[in-house]
C-alpha cells in the first residue's frame, strides 16, 4: 500500500520569494523511484523532479514551482514513477490515469481574486423583510404596509409589503454583529414595483419604499463603521416591464413595447408576431438582448455602466451577487454568454480590483468558475444540494433523493476538485436563499440536524452566510414563505440555533484553518461523514453522525496528528490511541474538535 | 437491478421537426415510477416527463427536447424517481449523483460544426520527407537534398533536407486514394529556414524548397479532383527568428530585434535585459505577443489575416490544424488564451462556415473544446495515450505505464464523457506523429499488436489520421527519427499492416455506424477490451485482446443484438446464444463483427 498526503496550504505548500515551495508526503513499503511535480505554467506539462527526505514514518518529497512565467492560476499534481509502472495524486487520490486538467491541485497567485472574502461570515437579507426603519410612513396615500407579524398568504405573491427597509437594517447592525456577521448580501434593492426587485425600473435609484439612495448611502457608513462588507444584487438577464427602456404600459414616449421605432427596442428581443422573449415565461421579465450595443454600454461597458456606478464613491459597494447569470445573453438566449459575462468582470474589476463577483448558478457552476468570469458561485451545487439530500432526502425540485455518507462525500469532493483552492475558499455556501424552502422545513423542523446543518456551513470550505432567520429557527416552505418577516420577538427564536450560530461563527473568525485551510473528507461510511480542515499546524476534525450512533476508526496520519484534541462543539467523545483516534458520535449530532500542533 | 440503454444516435435520437426525439431503454424488476429528460437549452434546468411504453422486454421511455429555443448544444441527461430515491443516468452510466453539466449526453444543432469532418480519413504528411516530384532541382548554388535512402542522424537536426516537396505528394495522391485515404493534413508548409518549418519566415508563401505557391494550387487542384480535403498547419504562437518582424540576423531595415523603435518590436516580449521571450527555450522561436494590436490584426482580425487568407480561393483550404493553441496569449504568456483563439475561430468560421478547426494539444483539451473555440483536438489525451499506454505500456514523456483493459476503458470513456457526441465524432485520433516516436517502435516492432492500434484507430469514435508510413510499418524514435522518407519500394513495406490499413479504411468508408455512430465499451476486464459502435439498425462490435487468449460472456442487450454477426476482420470467434454472445479471442488480436438488424 501506498499512501500520499498533500494539501495546497501551509505546511506542504509555501510561498518562498519567486517560488513556491511544495511538499508531498508518502508512506508505503515499495515507494516509488522518482517524484515528479507536474505542473504547466503555460498549459504545457512540465514534470520537475522533486527530491525525497526521509522525515520519521514518512519520505517527504520537496520540489519548487516557479512563478516567474505563466497564468495566475497555477495548477499541479504528482506523477510518482516505477521502473515498470506510474501513479498520479491529485485532490482525488491516487490514481492510475493522469488527472483532467481541471482536477488537479490549484493555487491563484495572490491579488488575482478579493483578498477579504474568505474572512467573511455573510449575511443574506431581503430587505422587505428584515426590519422596518423607525418612523417608517406609508408612501403615498391609500399604500400601506402589512402588519410586521401578519401571516403570509400564497396568492399575496411578489406585492405584499412589509415594510422592511435599508434603516431597518442599519439598526438591526448591532444583532448581526453580536451573531458574527461581517458581511451583508442584500437581495436587490434598486427601484421595482416588486416586493422582491427582481423586475428592476431603474438600475440608477434605490426604491423609495427601501429609503432611496439617501438609506443606501446611510447603510453604507454603518457597515463601514462596523467594518462590514456589502455586496448588491445585479439583475441584468432581463428589467421589469415598468422600466422605460420596455415600457409596458405606455407612460413614456419611446418605450420598446409600444414604439417599434423606439431607440430603446433593440434592449429586448421582439418575434416578428410582436411576442417579446422574456424570462422563463414571466411577461413583466422582458429579457434584455446583449446583441444590442446599448445594452452592453448601459450594463457594464459604458464609463457609467450599472456594474461601475455603485462599485465608485460614495456608495463603493464591495460586490455584486449576479442574477441567473448563465442565462444572460443574445437575441432572447444565452448565446455569447462568456464573452458578456467576461465584460461584466472586467467592468468590475477595473473599478475596484478587489471587488467580490459571485454568480448565482443553481446547477453546476464549474464552466463559468473554470473560465475565470467570476470569483465564486451560489454554491448550491457544492454545498447545498448534497447537505439538503444527505440530512433532508430532498434535492432542488423537492423530489426525494438518498445519499449515503461516501455518496454524499463523493459528491462534494468531486465537484471541488473541478475548482482551485483560491475559489474553493470563497465559494457561496448557504443553507437556503429566498428561493429555496427554508432548511428547518426540509427537516421538519427537526432542530439537532438543523444543528448540524449549520455547523457543516461554518466548517466546510468556503464562505458561509446565514439566509436572514436561519439562525433563530425561521421555518417556511419555497417561495413565496421562504420569506417570512424576521421576528424581533426573542422570545420566539430558538435559543439552540442562534446559539450555535454565533459559536460557529466566533471559532470562524479567530481559525485561519476555518477561514482558509485544507479541506478533506477522512471517513465516509453510512451515516458517519468525518472531515479536516487544516493550515499550518493548526487541524479542525468535524464529525457528522446522521441516524444511529456512530462509531469509527481514524489512524494517525500527517493530517490527524496525535495530540490534545479539544471539543469544541458537539457531544462526540474522541479517544487517543498510540496509533489511532477512536471517535463515538450520538445520533444526529455534528462534533468539531481542534488541535494545534504547534510548540 | 436495473439496466439502461440510450446512446445520442438513431434510433435513441431522432429530428423530427423542431424537436429531438429521445427514447430512453429501461430493464429491471423496479422500474422508476417517473422519468424525466433532464435538459437546459440555457443553462437553466428543464425536467420534462418522458411517457413510457412496453418494448418487449424492456420499457421505452419517449420525450422531446425542443430546438427552437436556446443554444447550438444540447446537453441532456436522464432522471428516474422513485417514492424515496432517485437516480440519473448520463454517459457514465447509471448514478445516484446529478451528472456534472459537461458530462451529459450532449449533441450540437445541425450547422454549428463542418458536416464533412467524421467521414474522412485523414493522412498526416511531414512534407520534406513523403514524396519528392519529379525533376526536382536543388534549390540554390551549392545547396543539394540527401539521398532518399539515406538514413537520418540525430545531429542533423532540422537541418535534413531531403527534398520532399508539394508536387511529389500531387504524384502519389493515387497510392493515398487506394490506401482510402480522404483527407491531408500537411505539416508547414510556409517559407522557414528548417526542415519542419514551424519557425515561420513568411506567413503567405508556400516555401520554395516544397514549390512555392503555384505548388500548393497544384496540390489543391489534385486533390480536389480527387475528392480530398486538405488542411495546413498554422503556427501563431511564435514565428522563426528570420521572420522580417523580428529578423534576428539583422538583414532589413525594422526588425524587432536589432530595432527597438521598430514598429514591429510590439510583437513580441522584449525583457527589460533585452532578452525576448520565445517558445520553451527556443531562441529561434521569438513567441508572438498577442497584446499587440498589430499581431491580432496580422494573425486573425485583419481583412487579409493568416487565418483568412488561406481558406480564400484559389487555395481555399479546408481547415487548419492549430500548433501548440494552448500557450498562445499575450506577454509572453498563454494570458487571454480563450479570447484570441475566440478570435482565431471566428475569423476562420467568417470565411468558411465549413473549415475545421483541429486544435494541437498534448494534454487535455476538454477545457478549450468546452469554451467553443475549436471543432476537435489532437487527441492525444483521449486516444493516443490511453492507447499506448495499454499496447505498449509507455506514456507520453516515455516513462512506463501500465494500464488493464478497465483502467484503458476508464480513461478513454471518462475524457470523451466531457464531449459532445459531434465532438467526439471529429477528433482527431492518431497512433503516433511527427512529434512522437512511431507506434511500432514503441511496439517493439510487434506487428500483431500494431495491427490491434489500426484496428481500434479505424474503429474508435472520431476521426482516423494515419501517420505517413505507419500503414506500411515505417519506424522511428522521437524526432528526428519518426521523420524518414517514405519508402516507395514497395518490397520494404509490410503488406500486413498495408492491408489491415485499407481493409480498414475501406469498412470505415461504407458504414455510417462507424463513422458518425455511438460509441460504448461493454466489456472491460484484464486484458480484454470491447467496444460496440452502434447507428440506426447497424451495429460493431471490436473486440480487442491483448496478452493471453480470452474468452468472454455478452449479454445481449438493445445495443448487442442476436442475429448473424458477421466477422469483418480477426481471428476472433463469436457464438450466438440464446441469450448471450461468447467471445473466444487469441492474444494479441483485434477482431470485429458488424451485424444489419434492419429488414
Amino acid at each position: 500500500m501506498l499512501f500520499a498526503w498533500h494539501l495546497p496550504v501551509p505546511p506542504y505548500v509555501r510561498q518562498r520569494g519567486n517560488k513556491l515551495d511544495i511538499t508531498l508526503l508518502l508512506q508505503g513499503s515499495d515507494l516509488p523511484q522518482q517524484v515528479f511535480l507536474r505542473c504547466e505554467p503555460d498549459n504545457e506539462e512540465w514534470l520537475l523532479t522533486m527530491t525525497a527526505r526521509e522525515a520519521g514514518e514518512y519520505v517527504s518529497y520537496h520540489g519548487a514551482l516557479p512563478l516567474t512565467e505563466g497564468e495566475p492560476l497555477r495548477r499541479y499534481c504528482f506523477k510518482m514513477l516505477w521502473a515498470d509502472r506510474q501513479l498520479w495524486c491529485g485532490p482525488r487520490g491516487l490514481q492510475v490515469i493522469p488527472p483532467p486538467q481541471t482536477e488537479q491541485f490549484a493555487l491563484e497567485l495572490p491579488g488575482s481574486q478579493p483578498e477579504w472574502a474568505a474572512d467573511q461570515v455573510f449575511y443574506q437579507i431581503f430587505p422587505d423583510r428584515f426590519a422596518r426603519g423607525e418612523g417608517k410612513a406609508p408612501l403615498a396615500a391609500g399604500e400601506d404596509y402589512l402588519a410586521w407579524e401578519a401571516p403570509l398568504k400564497a396568492k399575496q405573491g411578489s406585492s405584499a409589503f412589509y415594510g422592511g427597509d435599508l434603516d431597518g437594517i442599519c439598526a438591526r447592525l448591532p444583532y448581526l454583529q453580536r451573531l458574527g456577521v461581517t458581511a451583508l448580501y442584500l437581495n436587490p434593492v434598486f427601484t421595482a414595483p416588486s416586493n422582491h426587485k427582481y423586475d428592476t425600473e431603474d438600475y440608477y435609484n434605490v426604491d423609495p419604499r427601501f429609503g432611496g439612495n439617501d438609506a443606501l448611502l446611510r447603510l453604507r457608513e454603518a457597515t463601514r463603521a462596523a467594518g462590514m462588507r456589502l455586496i448588491l444584487d445585479g439583475v441584468f438577464n432581463h428589467t421589469g416591464e415598468t422600466h422605460p427602456w420596455f415600457d409596458r404600459a405606455g407612460r413614456g414616449k419611446d418605450g420598446a413595447f409600444h414604439h417599434p421605432d423606439s431607440p430603446h427596442r433593440e434592449r429586448f428581443t421582439f418575434l416578428p408576431d410582436g411576442r417579446v422573449l422574456d424570462w422563463k415565461g414571466n411577461a413583466h421579465l422582458p429579457k434584455l438582448d446583449f446583441a444590442s450595443q446599448r445594452v452592453v454600454d448601459s450594463i457594464y461597458r459604458g464609463p457609467d455602466s450599472v456594474t461601475r456606478y455603485w462599485l465608485r464613491p460614495p456608495y463603493s459597494i464591495d460586490g455584486w451577487r449576479l442574477d441567473v447569470i448563465h442565462m444572460l445573453g443574445e437575441g432572447g438566449s444565452a448565446r455569447g454568454n462568456l464573452t458578456h459575462l467576461a465584460g461584466i468582470y472586467r467592468s468590475i474589476r477595473e473599478e475596484n480590483p478587489q471587488a467580490y463577483v459571485l454568480g448565482e448558478h443553481f446547477g453546476d457552476a464549474r464552466r463559468w468558475l473554470q473560465a475565470g468570469v467570476e470569483d465564486a458561485a451560489m454554491n448550491y451545487m457544492g454545498f447545498a444540494l448534497p447537505v439538503r439530500a444527505f440530512l433532508a432526502g430532498v434535492d432542488v425540485a423537492y423530489q426525494p433523493a438518498q445519499l449515503s455518507a461516501g455518496q454524499c462525500a463523493e459528491w462534494m469532493e468531486s465537484y471541488r476538485a473541478g475548482l482551485s483552492h483560491s475559489q474553493q475558499l470563497v465559494m457561496f455556501n448557504q443553507l437556503d436563499s429566498h428561493d429555496t424552502a427554508r432548511m428547518l422545513t426540509l427537516l421538519n423542523h427537526n432542530t439537532r440536524r438543523m444543528k448540524m446543518a449549520l455547523v457543516w456551513l461554518f466548517t466546510w470550505i468556503g464562505i458561509p452566510c446565514l439566509y436572514y432567520g436561519d439562525e433563530i429557527g425561521l421555518d417556511g416552505e419555497n417561495d413565496p414563505f421562504c420569506r417570512k418577516t424576521f421576528p424581533w420577538d426573542e422570545q420566539r427564536w430558538d435559543a439552540g440555533l442562534f446559539d450555535v450560530s454565533r459559536k460557529m461563527a466566533a471559532l470562524r473568525r479567530e481559525s485561519v484553518a476555518l477561514r482558509r485551510g485544507g479541506c478533506q473528507v477522512i471517513y465516509c461510511r453510512g451515516e458517519t461523514l468525518v472531515f479536516v480542515r487544516t493550515y499550518e499546524h493548526e487541524t479542525w476534525l468535524v464529525a457528522l453522525q446522521r441516524e444511529r450512533t456512530g462509531e469509527c476508526v481514524l489512524p494517525l496520519t500527517p493530517l490527524l496528528p496525535s495530540g490534545a484534541w479539544i471539543c469544541q462543539e458537539g457531544e462526540g467523545v474522541l479517544t487517543g490511541e498510540a496509533d489511532y483516534l477512536a471517535l463515538s458520535l450520538p445520533a444526529e449530532s455534528a462534533t468539531v474538535w481542534r488541535i494545534s500542533a504547534q510548540g
